[in-house]
């Protein structure tokens, strides 16, 4: 008896494309991010997966993600639930801003600590600036908890009572869960599955639109540890290209 | 203090495309019926409504109209809840068969009979037949409560405990709440909501991809009888283009 987590992280999104600092601004899915979801549906269906229901952050580009490959899988119609805890995290003053030119600015060190240390948040972003969310009606509820910069460490912090509350109970419960989210809030999901050191994290990439596949024990470990991609070649060669971003 | 419902019939199916009788089969949006659900988001934006909850059917036509008509309105971001209770009505045999050859098949009193009849279900359609439902997985609780058939009053029957028990509890919470749904499940939720006779209901049309607003009372009696169209007068042109389908 194992239970099922199919993870899918969004395609390519206008801001992916243009090379900026995304986070939580709420940006769409290019054509080709379009066409990673349905790559991604086709591979779940292919493999005789048949998510029972889905897990979608607040954000258009992992929404879009699981409509497109869940049309493509013939499962649009199963329960939709959604929650900020699975956004991507929260890039601070970034937001907006060129990678490249960041790199540039800052210089490779500051420029690395900000994208992958486990614990160093970018600064946070200025209240009523063009890329906050202060202003954003989907996180009013969330008041002073909403976040103004987050580092991996942050994320994992939001995320797992999400994943003990809402996904735990869905996998208890038989089904097979996918989650359509981001690079970062699926990272901590994996760091949280495999037990990755804070250390080891760093040097983790997840590829955009590739299904990748836990089987859990009945206490939540991975029967195989890392998962295992529907496409294991293309998902290597993509996570590659990932870490190489901003050069 | 009013409650606001706002009802959006899908747009043109590839059945709908091919004037054939569809119910249950799940048939994809055309182009022109993707364009449908974007100019109903675009009008639901326009009017500065703001869906807090969705509800759709289990059929693709449905759940993809509501996903671009809320992509567009941004309010991709809302919670979603689907139920069969809000399919379209079970077309039974009719189901995969021509409009245009049925009416010519059967004559003019039978074909408005199984069309528009309130209370005379089609012939059921039979198990394992090519467009029957019985091996969907999507249905496999309902057992034997699966409609083989059904006539409007069936519709209403099913819609209205689904009603009271998920859609009044989200309006009574003050939530704006948008049904994307068929024509027949929207029928019957308009002869509750006006109080139309089985009769009167026999010659209402509700046009597709047309957002229709209800402002309604505590005791969700609708303010303006009949709702009120966003794009009112598409939507009486429209109307009168269904009600000469399969001409």
């Amino acid at each position: 008896m194992t239970y099922t987590l199919v993870l899918l992280r969004h395609g390519e999104s206008e801001w992916n494309a243009k090379n900026l600092f995304t986070g939580w601004v709420d940006v769409d899915l290019t054509e080709k991010g379009r066409a990673e979801a349905v790559h991604g549906g086709d591979l779940i269906r292919e493999a005789g997966l048949t998510p029972d229901v889905v897990h979608t952050s607040l954000l258009r580009r992992a929404i879009s993600t699981a409509n497109i490959a869940l049309d493509k899988a013939d499962r649009h119609w199963i329960p939709v639930k959604r929650d900020w805890r699975l956004n991507e995290r929260h890039y601070g003053a970034l937001q907006g801003k060129n990678k490249k030119e960041t790199l540039e600015e800052f210089g490779e060190e500051q420029f690395m600590t900000w994208r992958r240390s486990y614990d160093t948040p970018p600064p946070p972003i200025e209240k009523g600036s063009e890329w906050s969310q202060d202003a954003d009606v989907r996180y009013a509820e969330l008041g002073d908890e909403a976040p103004l910069t987050e580092c991996l460490k942050d994320v994992i912090e939001r995320f797992l009572p999400y994943w003990e509350s809402a996904i735990v109970p869905d996998l208890k419960d038989s089904k097979t869960v996918l989650v359509a989210a981001h690079g970062n809030s699926l990272r901590a999901l994996v760091k949280h599955l495999d037990g990755i050191s804070d250390d080891d994290i760093v040097g983790l990439n997840i590829p955009t639109g590739m299904p990748l596949v836990y089987r859990l024990d009945e206490s939540l470990k991975p029967t195989v540890k890392g998962g295992e991609y529907l496409d294991p070649d293309a998902a290597k060669a993509a996570a590659e290209a990932v870490a190489n971003q901003g050069r």
